[in-house]
């Protein structure tokens, strides 16, 4: 197939772990139905083109804006490419897609055609939109394990069991508590506030209060036996 | 400024580990040098357009089979997005960069216009195209610490003073033989061949053999206590 000229665009798969009627919160995906064609009824990660005269964060936070307040997002990061020069009908339009993550129990308000989605049960996704989410997912489980991305998924402050919920959550399996607050204490990603929390089972113990200690992304490997003395 | 169309191209970030001529080996970049113009006589990444029937990851293949022998090329990835609507002259280019990794001691051979230059000593770098080693080079230093990259940069098998020099010149700074030996050998990242080697040192002991276990990416984190039961 020719293509006379080539589109871009910018997609976002926003992430935030969710109570959606279930006993577990679940990760979720926030989506838009289409209302016209192509695709008519089908949901889409948000976003759209490029305008000429702004680059891609300008664009995905200018056109996430329409969807969400961007207040509540605390992160957000350029993902991947998607070219395949078939991807979309009529004109042929590279996808640049970002991760944004939005914390618990934030409850961003949202336009009508807009809805949150557990990512294990996907609606019919329009295009290579459900490939965008399933990527995006693989992405932000790997930088749960050597980031210390956690931090834009859970409250400022929490217990334990809410961050092992999100975690869990958000790696798909179910996490052990005290394996969890073993290795992210380890690595100086989380850190106690020093108060505490009634546990919230009845008669259970209070329980410490925990932040994560910074709210930017960083590695957070155990590489640091090469590093230099700095 | 307004642009009546965009571009897309694709540029390659290829590393390797060389002696170029000093003492200890040396990050380098694979660079072109531009005979016309614009920007005539600075140093460019291999690539170019994209071509309309072909995805990214075909075209950056199809571009650096002009400049590398691409049996060489160990590891390839898509790394960012530079969108910026004047990062070059005229027609609006949207580029979309990877990072190549060449084992030692290969010393494929090149066209005439096409050079290694270490990553410290940049030559006059065209567009924007300097700040893209930066980013690539960057990312390859996190990668280092998370990841059992190295195997895109090493020799098949090699001792473990030539793994520091590789580790050390990627990195940028000294790293000590026996913590590399430790860090990578309790994260199942390197194995011992069973064979010995001389150390190359008149008089030195036989020194051990390894190679990496894997020649595919993987994250090589110590989040494994939070995996599910496999």
């Amino acid at each position: 197939m020719v293509h006379i000229s080539t589109a871009h665009e910018v997609l976002a798969v926003v992430f935030q772990v969710r109570r959606l009627g279930t006993p577990k919160p679940q990760l979720s995906v926030l989506l838009w139905q289409r209302a016209q064609e192509p695709q008519r009824g089908a949901w889409s990660l948000p976003g759209g083109s490029l305008r000429h005269d702004e680059d891609m964060t300008s664009s995905v936070r200018r056109q996430l804006a329409e969807k969400v307040d961007l207040r509540e997002i605390a992160h957000l990061e350029q993902l991947a490419v998607f070219s395949d020069p078939d991807r979309v009908p009529a004109t042929r339009t590279i996808a640049s897609t970002f991760l944004g993550l939005v914390p618990s129990p934030a409850t961003p308000e949202l336009p009508p055609d807009t809805r949150w989605h557990p990512v294990s049960a996907l609606p019919p996704m329009a295009f290579d939109h459900g490939p965008m989410v399933t990527h995006a997912h693989a992405r932000l489980v790997a930088k749960l394990s050597y980031t210390n991305i956690g931090f834009a998924l859970a409250p400022k402050e929490f217990v334990l069991s809410t961050l092992r919920d999100i975690y869990s959550a958000a790696l798909d399996y179910q996490v052990d508590a005290t394996n969890l607050q073993r290795v992210l204490q380890r690595r100086g990603v989380i850190t106690r506030t020093g108060t505490t929390a009634q546990s919230g089972r009845s008669g259970g113990r209070p329980a410490a209060v925990f932040r994560f200690a910074d709210s930017q992304l960083r590695v957070t490997d155990e590489f640091a036996a090469l590093r230099p003395p700095s």
